[in-house]
Order: C-alpha cells, then sequence, then structure tokens
C-alpha cells in the first residue's frame, strides 16, 4: 500500500461506558464515574486511519469532543510530512491558535482535545512505519526527537541542546535494554484492588487474585476517614505483605496540613507514595508535603491532573514531586509528553504513568518503554499503574504478564477501539445506552 | 414586585463581535481576537432576570457556551433563598461536579463557564436587593461575606477566621470611604492607546485624546521587538511625561531570561510593571522575573490567566506578583474573586483588575469599589484597567470621568447587554453577521 501524504478527513464519537453502575473508579472525589472518551478518527488519501482519544468521566464528554472540532480546519488538508518534519510547530499552531487559546491556554478541555488529535496524528505516523510507538521513538534519532517538542517557556529548566544530551546519553546501551524489555516486560502496579467504594470482601478478593497472578505491586484509595484508612491498609499489608510496595492515592482530598498529619497516621504501612495529597495546581503546597513526609520515606506522586510541561517544570523544580506521573491525554498529546519525561530526567525523578480510565494503559506503556530504552535507561523505583476495566472494548488491549506490561508489537499508538464497542457506547444513540435508558438505569438526555 | 423565589429558566446565547476588523485587542500573543461572550440568563419565578457573562476571544465560544449548558441541571430548579443561605455550597456543587471536574478541575473552559453562571446569580441577587453588586457586597455583614466563599485548599494561607478578621477590620471607616468613592469615583489607566497593532500616528492621537480627557495613566504593549517597544515607550513618554504611571504588557511572550533582558533595556522608561511577561502558570518564573526586577522599580502584574485561587495564593505567596490582576470571569465568579481579594489584602498585594474585552470593565469596578470600601482601604498604587470598545452595547456602560471609574448606580451586576446588540451580533444567525458574511469580511460557518 502506498503511504499516505495527507490527512482527508477527521471524525469524531462522543463514547461513554457505564462504570458508575460498578463504582469501578470511585475515589475521594469521584464517588461515580462514567469512563468516556471522545474517539477520533483521521482518515488519509489512502485506506491507512489514525486513531486517538481522551478520557473523560461522562458528563462534559461532547463538550471536549466539540472541542475536537473547533480545531478541525486546522488539521484536515495538512500535508503528512509536512507534519512529521516541524512536528512542534504543528503542535504550537493548535496549541497556541489564536482565539482559541484564550480558553486556557494550554489546560483543561482544549488541551483534552488536542491530546486526541495530537495522538491519532501519532497513531498513524507509528502506523505508516509499520511500529508500535515506542519502537518508532526509540528508533528516532535525538535530533528528530527534540524537533517534536515545543521549547517555549521552558528555558529556563530545560533547553533544547540539554534534551539532546539527554537523549544522546540514551543511546548508549539501547539495543541491550530493547531486548531486555521486550523478553521481561515493564513493571505494573495495580490500582484495581483498592477503590474507595469496594467492599472488604471484595478488596481482599481481588487482591488475592492479583497476587497469584504475579501482580506484586498495589495502590489503594485514601481520604475518606482515616481509622477506616488504617484498617484497610492492614488488611492489604496483611495479604501482600510488606516487601511489595504499596501506595496511597487521596485523589485531592486534603489541606496541606491535613495531608501530613492523615499521612503520618498511615506512616507505619510503609506506603511508597501518597499521590494527589491535595489540589494537583499546588506546588508549593505539595512541596510542603514532600518537605515533611520524605524523611518518613514517604514521596509525593502527582501528575494526572497536571496541565502541562510548565507546571510539571515546577514541580519537579520545587522538589514536590518524589514521582511523576505522566498522564496519556491530560497535557498535548506524545510530544508534550516527551518533554516532560526528558524534564523529569533532568531532575532524577522516576516516571510513573497514570492509567486506567478508557484506553490509558493502552496508551501510556509505550512512554514508560520508551523511557527505559531511550532517556532512563533504568526501571528502578518506576512502574506503570495497571486498572482492570474496559480492556475488552481495545482492539489490541494490553498484556500483563507476570505483574509487567509486555511489550505492544502492533503497529500504531491508540490502534483502536474495536467496532463492537463504537456501535454499543456511542453516545446517546449506542445500543447499550438505549438499553440503560429503557431500563431506567440511566436518564435519556434531552 | 413580589421577590422571585427560584431559578426556573437558563438560556445562553453565543455572542461575538468581530473586533479583528480593526485590530482592537492585537498584542503579542493575539493578533486577531473576535471578542465575544457567552450570555446567560436565569429566568425566575418573576419578571426579574439574572445576566452573566464570560468572556472568550472569538472561535470557542461555542464550546463555553455548551460547557455552561452542561451546568444546567445543577441550577435550573434551585430556590434563591437556598443558594445565597449556603453559596460557597452552592458554588462548590457547581465547581466539583462529581464528573465534570476532571476537565479541569477548576480551570479553562468549564471555569469560565462556571464564572457566567455564578455571575449571573449575584447579578439577580443584587437587582433583587436594589443594589449595584459593590454596594449589595460592601453592606453585607463579614459573615455573610465569607459564607459564600469556599475555602477547599487553602487553609495553609488563609482560613476563614483569617478572612473573617480582614473584613472585620475593614469595617472601620467604611461609611466614609464609600462617600469618598462616590464622590470621586476610582482610578482608572487606559490600554486603549497602546495595542501591539496601531501606528505611530494611531497611538499619538488616542494618547493625547485621553489626556486631554482627564486620563493619566497609561498601560503599552511590547513584545514584538525590543528597540521597537523602547521607541513607542520612549514616545509615550515624550507625551504623558514621567510623572504618570505608564505600564507594560507583554501578554506571555517571553522565556524567564529574556523577560529580565529586555525589561532591562526598556528599564529607563520608568514602566510601573511588567505585565504576563511569561507563561501564565509560571510561578516560580514570574518569581525569578520579579526578584530580579523588583530593583529597578518593576513590579511583576498577572492574573488575567490566572485560573484559580489556588494559583492566586501561590504567585502571592512566591511573591511572584506585586499587582494582582483579577479578572471578572476567569476565575468561578464573584465567590472566588472575593477570595482572591482576601488573599491580595493578606500579602498586601494592590489589586489592580484586568479589563477590556466584552463587559468585563463593567464588571470588574465593582471589585476594586467593594476593595476600597471594605477591605484594604485605600487606592494606593491601584488601578482599573479601562480599555475602550463594546461598551455601546451595554445596558449600563462604565462612566469614567477625570479619569476615574465613577461608581455604577443600576442595580444588579452584569445589568445587561442591549436587545438590539444581541440581535445584530448573536453568532452566527445575527444582523451584523449575515452583513459580513454576505460581504466576504468573514467566512459562514458549516
Amino acid at each position: 500500500m502506498a503511504a499516505p501524504t495527507k490527512i482527508t478527513g477527521l471524525t469524531i464519537e462522543d463514547l461513554r461506558f457505564p462504570t458508575s453502575l460498578q463504582k469501578d473508579g470511585s475515589d475521594a472525589m469521584h464517588k461515580a464515574p462514567d469512563y468516556s472518551c471522545p474517539y477520533v478518527i483521521l482518515s488519509t488519501d489512502t485506506d491507512l486511519r489514525g486513531c486517538g482519544t481522551t478520557f473523560t468521566l461522562g458528563k462534559g464528554n461532547a463538550i471536549v469532543c466539540m472541542a475536537i472540532d473547533n480545531f478541525k480546519s486546522l488539521v484536515v488538508g495538512q500535508n503528512l510530512q509536512d507534519i512529521f518534519n516541524d512536528f512542534s510547530g504543528f503542535w504550537r499552531s493548535l496549541a497556541s491558535e489564536d482565539q482559541i487559546r484564550w480558553l486556557g491556554p494550554e489546560k483543561g478541555v482544549t488541551h483534552l482535545a488536542i491530546a486526541a488529535i495530537i495522538n491519532a496524528v501519532w497513531d498513524l505516523w507509528a502506523k505508516m512505519e509499520g511500529k508500535p510507538l515506542w519502537k518508532l521513538l526509540a528508533d528516532m534519532s535525538p535530533e528528530m526527537l527534540v524537533s517534536t517538542i515545543d521549547f517555549r517557556h521552558m528555558g529556563d529548566t530545560l533547553t533544547k541542546k540539554e534534551a539532546l544530551e539527554i537523549l544522546k546519553k540514551g543511546q548508549v546501551g539501547k539495543a541491550e535494554r530493547e531486548a531486555e524489555v521486550v523478553a521481561n516486560g515493564y513493571p505494573a502496579y495495580t490500582t484495581s484492588c483498592g477503590w474507595l467504594g469496594y467492599s472488604d470482601e471484595k478488596i481482599k478478593r481481588l487482591a488475592t487474585e492479583a497476587l497469584s497472578q504475579g501482580m506484586c505491586r498495589f495502590k489503594m484509595k485514601v481520604g475518606g476517614d482515616v481509622k477506616d484508612d488504617a484498617r484497610r491498609a492492614k488488611m492489604f499489608r496483611e495479604i501482600i505483605g510488606y516487601d511489595r510496595p504499596l501506595m496511597m492515592d487521596a485523589n485531592q482530598k486534603w489541606e496541606v496540613d491535613e495531608a501530613i498529619d492523615w499521612m503520618k497516621q498511615l506512616a507505619e504501612y510503609k506506603p511508597l507514595w501518597i499521590e494527589e495529597p491535595t489540589n494537583p495546581d499546588d506546588i508549593l503546597g505539595h512541596a510542603a508535603i514532600a518537605e515533611a513526609l520524605n524523611p518518613l520515606g514517604i514521596g509525593v506522586a502527582t501528575g494526572e491532573h497536571c496541565q502541562n510541561r510548565i507546571m510539571f517544570k515546577q514541580f519537579l523544580k520545587a522538589k514536590a514531586m518524589q514521582y511523576c506521573q505522566i498522564d496519556a491525554t491530560r497535557v498535548g498529546g506524545v510530544n508534550e509528553n516527551l518533554a516532560i519525561i526528558l524534564l523529569a530526567a533532568k531532575f532524577g525523578v522516576p516516571v510513573c504513568p497514570h492509567a486506567g480510565g478508557v484506553a490509558l494503559c493502552e496508551l501510556v506503556q509505550h512512554y514508560s518503554m520508551f523511557d527505559f530504552i531511550c532517556v532512563s535507561g533504568t526501571m528502578e523505583n518506576r512502574m506503570i499503574e495497571f486498572a482492570d476495566h474496559l480492556h475488552e472494548h481495545m482492539s489490541e488491549p494490553v498484556v500483563i504478564r507476570n505483574g509487567s506490561y509486555q511489550v505492544p508489537k502492533s503497529p500504531g499508538f491508540v490502534v483502536g477501539i474495536t467496532d463492537k464497542a463504537r456501535e454499543d457506547y456511542i453516545y446517546p444513540e449506542g445500543k447499550e445506552w438505549q438499553r440503560l435508558f429503557s431500563e431506567g438505569l440511566f436518564t435519556k438526555p434531552e
């Protein structure tokens, strides 16, 4: 098949999954999310298509779809080689569009929209090269990689030159590391056992099951009630022991002082990190929490709500983040995540991606594998979140073996969501939604 | 007329003004904005209506309209006294809605949407009390004022108790200050002479005119070319002299080091502040710029893109902001701006609101007047931005006399946009837009 030369169309589907029925994804701030995604398909002058998603909790998914549509005229008609030759320029043409940037800039709805589009372009590129994204990135020259990054407003912390140096250093031993990750995969941790809405029985059953399948890193949600958290932490430790890492996630619940007090009370259960202890915008607050908790061996982890590279830059500079939790769709897609991975490398902070949601596991694994092969060169203290839902709807679901993500082999990045899932869960007309409306489990929108 | 008891409806209009034709509003980052606003009308069980706006640069106005619509079910049907009795609770029910908050949280499109709704509720409240907003606020007890504020994630910096103390101190001498501002108004500065797209001739003519009308504080845009900025600054100083304040605004154009170098070259023109020198999210970057420029007598001003009280909290704490430029619609409306005004008071930083756009002058004047009467108690180093466009479309346009905003007298906050403007500029069906499409000055949307 001839290679496509330009983007000829962009369609958007509003896909939503009724996860609130099972309380999957419940935490201290989000009681009943319906995991959803705007699904972007870029068509080309050949049969090849690029797919992109972003992630939302249900309501508002249509807003992001509309925001994506708002960028359409900047995308459709573009020559693909022109994009690849100056990807940072293309990225900026979206992220800094003259009128739209006011709505952010580079944050919230418009940035989620850009993530879906940009990731679809990368999916297309990877498919054109016949490689999974991690491999496309790993094979790229340092010069080509930095050419995709918009370094604006990063000059005080990471210049293009420094980024290039980090990547050049990462070329040494690349082939061996690639062979290693292909053979053994990349460490995962699971969030699926510890949702706040789950009963003790369910937690015990799921954690025991996960252990027996070789999973050996666990995260639990905290922040409802400190005594209840202590009880649940004790239960976790009784099941998994003290040699395996246990992480805790407060989902932004606390004030700064409250976070410190609360975690001091949970310190005996040896959490590796406390995730999102307070408002995700509060760099100085996170820094204060980190300063108080680091002596107890507890790091601060955050990133899933961190809106862009400028915020990551500051979190890292202020020692407010000991674990850098990049998200596949919160920031402006691959280009911006490359910038953040390089920032984390500069500060020696491990990248431990946030995942779960819809397709996030499928996406972030590529980043960690690339990080290992070409940037940090190590898996020490690093792992990828795993949450066990909605994978059945992915064309190429993640493969977890012995507690590790196995390298994806299919060409592409987002790869795709199955045709059946798209038919069933497109909102509100999909078959499953029609059933849920008719059974009275959800209210039909006006 | 009996007082309304509940909100019975919420309508949204997509109003856009073709300001790009005149290059009004052009700056280093926004070459051709079309000033626009989603316009919210809350209806009640009486004839009384509350109006609310938020501000955008054109494209994307419909996205904010859709986001407003997404909150509709949380607003329509609500009892007004219940809202007023627990306004912080109502505010949080929007800002932290379980599923929608993922799209922010508390930033970007969803927060702009909340601003329009919240401001419409305040407009309604002020109209019910028969007072302009500044007077409604000035007459409110400190206890009632703090009851409207969501203090979540502010506990490390400003507690409810401290806020109450600041407001109680502000009660002393209140009547005298009210009389003073009613008699003399509140100092304004003008941005209308110094847009980046204006010719030298136009700048000279406008500045001379403004001076002759009693305006004595000026702001110019910078960031295109340093030599050109120096030439234009010299021209400004030749017209206005060195006794009147001149401010500079870079609209986020620079890197941190570049901002410092550039402003050192412009220091001889004695700018009072440099506004938005770099990325608006870069607290630590602004702090570095402030540290370098404060010894030269140049302060750092920012706020119009500052997404919420958590960011303002950090800017103030980090000494990154010597002038606090609250915006009427960027954060979540009156309730959150009260929090920010109190934070600024705690740090002794003057509040100098951002204005211009659509209706922003009409809105922010209330904040400064309230700040003077009840919080800071002084106008020293304080002024309100004034930009001279689109006032003709306001039902109650601002009145500037002797370079000062005169206190608005009509009951309400947003008060309203004229019926004629709503008919002419509703997008895309309005009469003016139809004319612009038919004359080929704008392209009709698909």
